[in-house]
């Protein structure tokens, strides 16, 4: 079967973090000769734009997942770049979590309607605005993919034992909402033979992970690629690992 | 032991649907004597000031679970009522489900943000609102109750079966997000005696469950009730159908 991760990507989020690791992981595959690396602001992006210019594969856009016309902006760039082609692979990877203003005791409505603003709504219009190229060439054999980048912090069952050691609810909230959106997508778009899924990464040393996670952010997305490489149409909304293993929803 | 429901309890979106009908239900329990009946717009709910006119014990009260300062109000309000007392029960009842706007594909973006911030931020304002009132009397064998109206769509596990048929996949969205609510409320205030819960009250003829549903809202409610009066503390964070049976998220 061939490999379906290729050969033109977007990712959101793609400055920092799992975002430019995804990047860095991307860049090495053979068939992936378009990159779109999404961020909210292209100037501060240090990093990524020095990664982009050693690979020209890569290009650097602007769009802040919160905003409509900036969504509409990078649609219309990518549609002129794809030329007929369609788009292979979208990564709904930005997302925010607070340090305070989402604990469940004296939480602040406005830092709550944030996280559900960015992690939740956020992912499902931009899916929407990117649907028709990414129906455009998928097929069975070679499915489009949507990424929906989650967290063990979504998980309801294990929620109990986890939760509130975190202090910030809300983005155990809007993962758990994501996977669920995962599970809506994947069922309506299995008919264009696009595959949705939700994939924890892994504990990983990043600004959000913190340095004490237990495994680097290079190790993390590599995984992920290698895993995300191996789907099919028949893993539509599933929540799994790096390795591809079921999590608990 | 000791039925949990009573002797005071507040309720969202209580001016129609089941909300109203569990006012209605609630009436009848001896042990309940002050219902605090919430709903956004007072001077328009005609069948709850009617049946406030027959029952001393509910008070009807103005209250939007989407505007902080309104929660406060009714906070006060519920206050200078129980004077030394505690608060009982909270029922989050208050929710939307829009017929357009919601739908994955052209998703409007303020009815996604309209469904989280109604249905999943407003919850956890309200609880936290009302969490010192709860706190007060509780004790491992009379727990507060905090009970979470959730919905069989809320079931991750079965999306892919019942998904997109319905259209608007906000709701299912922040229902999910909603029992992952109940999951960290419960594993934080165990310690305080408060059991949170999230409960699937049945497909019933309601607006929101139209003429279609398979049961009354009448029989939906009295089952819910009979199920809450059975709690205990070790039934915290629990997704229950209106039988006391478990959900699978």
């Amino acid at each position: 079967m061939p490999n379906p991760l290729g050969p033109s990507i977007f990712i959101t989020g793609a400055n920092r973090g799992l975002g430019l690791a995804f990047v860095k992981e991307l860049v090495k595959q053979e068939q992936v000769t378009l990159i779109f690396a999404a961020c909210r602001n292209p100037d501060q992006a240090d990093a990524l734009n020095a990664l982009a210019k050693k690979h020209p594969a890569i290009q650097v856009l602007k769009m802040d997942v919160s905003n409509d016309s900036e969504i509409a902006g990078a649609v219309k760039l990518v549609k002129d770049k794809l030329g007929d082609r369609g788009l292979y692979v979208l990564f709904n990877n930005a997302a925010i979590l607070t340090e305070t203003g989402a604990e469940y005791i004296k939480p602040d409505r406005k830092i709550l309607e944030q996280h559900m603003s960015i992690n939740l709504v956020s992912p499902i219009m931009v899916t929407d605005a990117f649907l028709s190229l990414l129906r455009k060439e998928s097929s069975a054999d070679k499915p489009s993919l949507v990424v929906n980048i989650s967290s063990d912090n979504g998980s309801i069952q294990d929620a109990m034992t986890m939760g509130t050691a975190w202090g910030n609810i809300a983005y155990g909230i809007t993962k758990a909402g994501l996977n669920m959106y995962t599970r809506y997508l994947g069922s309506g778009e299995k008919y264009n033979n696009i595959v949705a899924v939700s994939v924890h990464p892994g504990w990983l040393r990043t600004d959000m992970g913190t340095p004490d996670a237990p495994d680097s952010v290079e190790h993390g997305a590599e995984a992920v690629i290698e895993t995300l490489s191996k789907l099919s149409i028949k893993d539509n909304g599933r929540y799994i690992n790096n390795r591809g293993r079921d999590m608990r929803f």
